[in-house]
């Protein structure tokens, strides 16, 4: 007999969380702005308070044998507070923009119509390790005026549940619905595909975390997903780049950090840049290790003699190279005619997440981001730079590969939606 | 054997599709509009080249013993055909949204960052019986920069195949791919199966016609699905409502024409009104043989001595009244405490597609413009005018009563996406 039923804690977090969407969406920006200083305030009061919980959650991931970066990712270390206690106020900051009309204009009927900026209602977030994210989602949730049910990984359960206590009293202390931001209570792994099929309750949800887990998400929720599979990004260096700016354009994108979304994974090099661009690049990978997985036309120029130190990785590129999302040492160089063919291979291969061009091509740059059919095309700058902070959002949730309604770093727009509001003095239909 | 593969034709359709999107994407505003003037001008040369078709479709249904307003429903009348064409003149004269970027900003980093809005890529549109949708929906695809692939019903299909044929024309008069705007060249059923089923060519299908085939197409779907279900639009005349306010305003919400989806389908009077008002637009329903499901409140005023004509059909609601939309000449009237209990029974009972208040009372109307979570809430207007040509958006697609993407009615925005585009001089993430 199991005395903790998933089904029944699934449907009465759904009900609770869809009563206090309602108090949410009508709550006013001050109350919202007290509760996210109130939990910046309590969590820097709670450093040491949180810290049995989070060493229960690391001792049970040792004893388990999750690698080493595993378990950092699961430290709550007084920096990590920090950083999030610092993103609360930095939200609490920022203009609220639930209830913002905008558009409002008055039509040939003598009505005026304009639209309202309202929250979705609940979003559903599920993602794994990081403690840190139950803050970050618990925060944006509060300032767009939504209520949220949160799935955090069962090897995170203990710190999250400590944390989430302390929204539920940052709440409560601005006079706001604790039920407004709820931890799922269980490890069970029903309680998921509870969460994604209630849309009765839950409005949307957000997958963060590994590609099979996003893709059975996706593939089994009925309600929509905001989400994105893979960042398979690239860099174009077009015939007028200038040399030094596509060598650091492209050695950051690569090579500053590589696990990120927003690493580059293919590199596409101008014909006539090919002889210069590739050894001064090609130097710099060897040098940090970084395989390069060639097409012949730059393994031929990379493999010739003196191009490249001994010891450099030139691999022959395979079909599959260019559609694969490395999050490695690991880049595929292609050396294309011009910027038509380098259109044509990002929107062939890439995953729509971030592609950029490095010209001084006025004519390509406008082209470049026109055509290419990604969330975040780029004329000049790092890949590394899609994201929520960098793009001036104030926060992020998420990152969507998708075309709806939210695409590219969501922040709390994505979380809203917009109705239309007709203001009449007693117009009727003729 | 059947010589017509209809798995084979929808694939070739989302092919040329995809491919024809391309090109649609990046066509200039120019060619796009010349391709819209050439088709209002071949729509206008061949009304006489039409009739021959749309005779035919008309003969099969009177065959087929569809009622008279089903048949009526086919006619592309002189007057239809001018109707259409002016619609896609008025498209053509509508600024170009595409390209247009919003909000661009320099961030910290130095980068700039704003969002350009694009075509969406390929949408499928299903419909029923009225030709002329055909053109409508040919026509915003042309102005949005979209592929359309179009499945029409069956008992359109001589006249659809007629009009997707001008559109052909124009478009190549214009130098635009036919293949921009395709017809589904089959009644068969199976057709619209695979056209909601292929996500690698079709971003977003528009269901419009009864609530069964809506249905099934959300459930069936495997691309985000633009739709709305049910209008169960409300009017709710608040106790400092001006008497011939409401009443012209009730009047003309639930009796202009019964068969719209925003049409007013239930009436909320607040108690102090009820016994000034509920006669008045009593006497009108009881006139127009409009029957009232009445609450007990509403059923005592309404049936007191001399309040109505005789004959008025005044009939106990029962729970499901408030639920139903009767696309028909009934109504269900709810005596109310006032605006807070209007706005729980709306929120509960409404298909969140248009509803209204009328009111005297700014914080009442602020309440409910704010608490009201439907598609288009109003103050004093009609629910009559929730329509993308009332609202100014040029043309309509169709209305959303989903949250997510497009909400209300549905113009050339809503088959559009904004991607984020940067702006850089060489700056990498530190």
């Amino acid at each position: 007999m199991n005395a903790f039923n998933v089904n029944e804690h699934m449907q009465a977090l759904g009900l609770q969380a869809k009563t206090a969407s309602a108090r949410m969406a009508k709550a006013p920006a001050a109350t919202k702005n007290q509760a996210l200083k109130a939990l910046a305030r309590r969590l820097r009061e709670s450093a040491e308070a949180l810290a049995p919980a989070n060493a229960r959650d690391i001792e049970r991931a040792q004893a388990a044998g999750l690698s080493a970066p595993m378990v950092d990712r699961l430290k709550l270390t007084p920096k990590t507070i920090e950083t999030v206690a610092l993103g609360c106020e930095q939200l609490a900051a920022m203009p609220d923009v639930i209830g913002e009309v905008i558009g409002m204009r008055q039509q040939p009927s003598g009505i005026r119509v304009g639209q309202m900026r309202v929250p979705i209602g609940v979003f559903g977030m599920i993602y794994e390790s990081r403690p840190n994210v139950t803050i970050e989602a618990a925060s944006l949730a509060i300032k767009s005026g939504n209520a949220a049910i949160l799935r955090g990984g069962s090897e995170a359960i203990e710190s999250n549940k400590a944390l989430a206590a302390l929204v539920g009293e940052a709440l409560a202390e601005a006079g706001l619905p604790v039920e407004a931001v709820q931890l799922v209570q269980t490890t069970d792994r029903e309680a998921v595909g509870r969460l994604i099929a209630m849309p009765e309750f839950v409005d949307v949800v957000i997958p963060r975390g590994g590609k099979g887990l996003i893709e059975r998400i996706s593939r089994e929720a009925k309600v929509p997903v905001i989400k994105h599979l893979d960042g398979n990004c690239h860099v174009y260096v077009d015939d007028t780049a200038e040399l030094d700016m596509a060598v650091r354009i492209v050695d950051n994108a690569k090579t500053q950090k590589y696990s990120p979304c927003n690493a580059a994974e293919g590199l596409l090099v101008a014909a006539s840049m090919a002889e210069s661009f590739l050894p001064e690049i090609g130097a710099i990978f060897a040098a940090k290790g970084v395989e390069m997985r060639c097409d012949p036309a730059a393994a031929r120029i990379l493999r010739a003699e003196g191009a490249l130190p001994p010891g450099a990785r030139v691999v022959d590129a395979v079909e599959s190279d260019w559609s694969e999302e490395y999050l490695a040492a690991v880049i595929s160089i292609k050396v294309v005619e011009g910027v038509d063919e380098a259109i044509a291979h990002i929107n062939r291969y890439s995953s729509h997440h971030t592609d950029a061009i490095v010209t001084r091509d006025h004519m390509h740059a406008q082209r470049f981001l026109r055509e290419v059919d990604s969330a975040s095309v780029m004329v000049n700058a790092s890949t590394r730079f899609a994201d929520g902070f960098e793009f001036g959002l104030g926060a992020e949730i998420g990152i969507s590969t998708d075309k709806f309604h939210a695409r590219g770093p969501v922040g709390i727009e994505g979380l809203t939606s917009l109705k239309y509001v007709v203001l009449g003095q007693g117009e009727v239909r003729s």
